[in-house]
């Protein structure tokens, strides 16, 4: 990152990840048909989406992932509120023994790695690597369990990689959400601190906290060097789930964190972090949002079953961040879009 | 196949087959960058096509389905008849060490199955199985290599699975092309002999031979059964490369054949056919065509990606398909679409 630079992308590469992200659409059509038979499940009639992801042994959160993605792709419809149903075309190709049926095609690929893996996924809505025997780490970190993310080389690739994203989101966030006022940032998870840091170039009276693993912050400390803005950083190794909030900020910084983990620890951390802040401070959600209907959009559903491999998350819709930050007595404005896909949304306290 | 039964289908499954295929996006964009730095290479300014496939050692045919495909996604654009370039948005994002670039971010999947095979048939120009050591057969038959289309347990999977989507485009083809006039359909590589068994049942006085390698003929022999049209079809098991063509013909159907083959092939296949036919006989090339600019559908891009995995060839355009007609002395009209992304060309013998 050059140092003092404040520029935005050009161009949004979100068309990019879209593309890239093409194999979950294959996998989760070839999942859906070879190993689920979902279409058939639904061939007699529209069924309860809940009782449907149970009797194909899916837990709600991979019922969640599968259905959204089939829906984004126009291949499962919601008939009425939590019921799910064939479309046209899925009713025609995708129900085994119909007459213009495409299942086998769609199943050429069944055995690939990509397919098996995620059908595994699906199956045991666990990431890779969620059991020592399993190929591959998670890329998130949970006491106890091996992760990407406590290794320092594959923690320092797999943050690179993902601080790729990250370099082109961060300066039109600190461009578009409203911090004119803000005096200390916590960004929770921050990483690379890529987005404390476009905050920080971008308001030079702000001060920021990065508070994640320790191996994360070294790179952390690395780009803030650079940047320039070190002397107003600080980076503070913990566990968002155990130990205590860092004090006396009064922005809080969630971006691309909450899409890591289940619906219980979201609701976890952000029972955490809201006691946290003072009267008329702010917590910001930042990540890629599910239509509040769960029906796309297609990018994000598709992005949604990747975080699904290798997290213990998933995408979320803002209805649902909604929710979650109304229970903790925090108020919510409209969504501010960034760029790759993503949004943000700001819950204040009073 | 119901017996006797001539309908179409309600609704075109192309968006699925569309969907299905977005793995080749992945995996296309992933080897362009991780394996090939193929950006990096158009990083100071446009090149002549066949030169930068020559320098990353990519056969003609692979630099044809690369840089379609990539075209196709926006990420490579024509400055010049022969010359590629990059985009605003490539040239932003997937050259390695601007500013924006995301690289590392889309090679995270580069050590998958999917990519690694991907970027090996990239590098070899060979269909998997190509080699003994390697895993997989090949979908074609060629004398003295592994063919799924030599084992008869294989032969039928494969042929089944690809039956899914000749069920759905075959009717649609036969109320399409005009055979009013037609005696005798000469079914090139016919297969199950959906083709041929659909126009037999929309026109009676047709009759039809499917000359294909023996063991897909038994499959065509059952499904001619069922649809009550086998006193009119007739299996000639050959090789279309070395076996006399079947005489009498006045039509003869090559209905997703050419895009298993190379150009030369394709070349050598039309010469060979062509002499069979009597004056004001036709060839019918039905297939997925290319842009004549050579820069998309994605769709196809996507699809001739897939062909040149497991067959020694890929989609071609029209623009192509009728330079060899022409070649051969036989004259095309407008190209008529069917389904599934397909379409037929006609090539007359005056």
């Amino acid at each position: 990152m050059k140092q003092s630079s404040i520029a935005t992308p050009a161009t949004d590469p979100a068309p990019i990840f879209e593309l890239y992200r093409g194999i979950f659409a294959t996998t989760l059509i070839s999942a859906a048909v070879a190993e689920f038979k979902l279409f058939d499940h639904l061939a007699n009639g529209p069924r309860n989406e809940v009782e449907l992801a149970n009797e194909l042994r899916l837990t709600p959160r991979a019922g969640v992932v599968l259905f959204t993605a089939l829906k984004a792709m126009g291949l499962l419809t919601s008939s009425s509120p939590g019921e799910i149903a064939l479309t046209e075309i899925s009713r025609e190709h995708l129900v085994h023994g119909s007459e213009f049926e495409i299942c086998a095609y769609v199943s050429q690929l069944s055995e690939s790695e990509a397919v098996r893996e995620m059908a595994e996924r699906l199956r045991t809505s666990r990431p890779a690597g969620g059991k020592p025997q399993e190929k591959g780490v998670a890329f998130i970190y949970r006491e106890g369990m091996p992760s990407a993310m406590e290794a320092e080389a594959t923690a320092r690739l797999h943050t690179l990689a993902l601080a790729g994203r990250a370099k082109n989101v961060a300066p039109v966030l600190a461009e578009r959400v409203p911090l004119t006022d803000a005096k200390l940032l916590l960004d929770v998870g921050g990483g690379t601190g890529i987005y404390s840091i476009a905050c920080l170039k971008r308001h030079p009276k702000l001060r920021a906290i990065v508070w994640d693993r320790p191996q994360v912050l070294k790179v952390a400390k690395e780009f803030a060097d650079q940047a320039g803005v070190a002397d107003r950083l600080e980076l503070i190794p913990g566990d968002m789930f155990v130990d205590p909030v860092p004090a006396n900020c009064d922005v809080i910084l969630l971006s691309n964190i909450l899409h890591d983990w289940d619906v219980a620890e979201c609701k976890q951390i952000v029972a955490r972090l809201a006691p946290a802040l003072p009267k008329g401070g702010r917590l910001m959600i930042h990540d890629a949002f599910l239509n509040d209907t769960m029906d796309g959009p297609l990018a994000v559903a598709l992005y949604s079953a990747n975080l699904f491999r290798v997290t213990e998350g998933r995408c979320y819709s803002a209805a649902e961040y909604r929710s979650w930050l109304a229970e903790v007595g925090l108020k919510c404005g409209d969504t501010i879009a960034t760029l790759a896909h993503c949004s943000v949304l700001i819950g204040s306290n009073g």
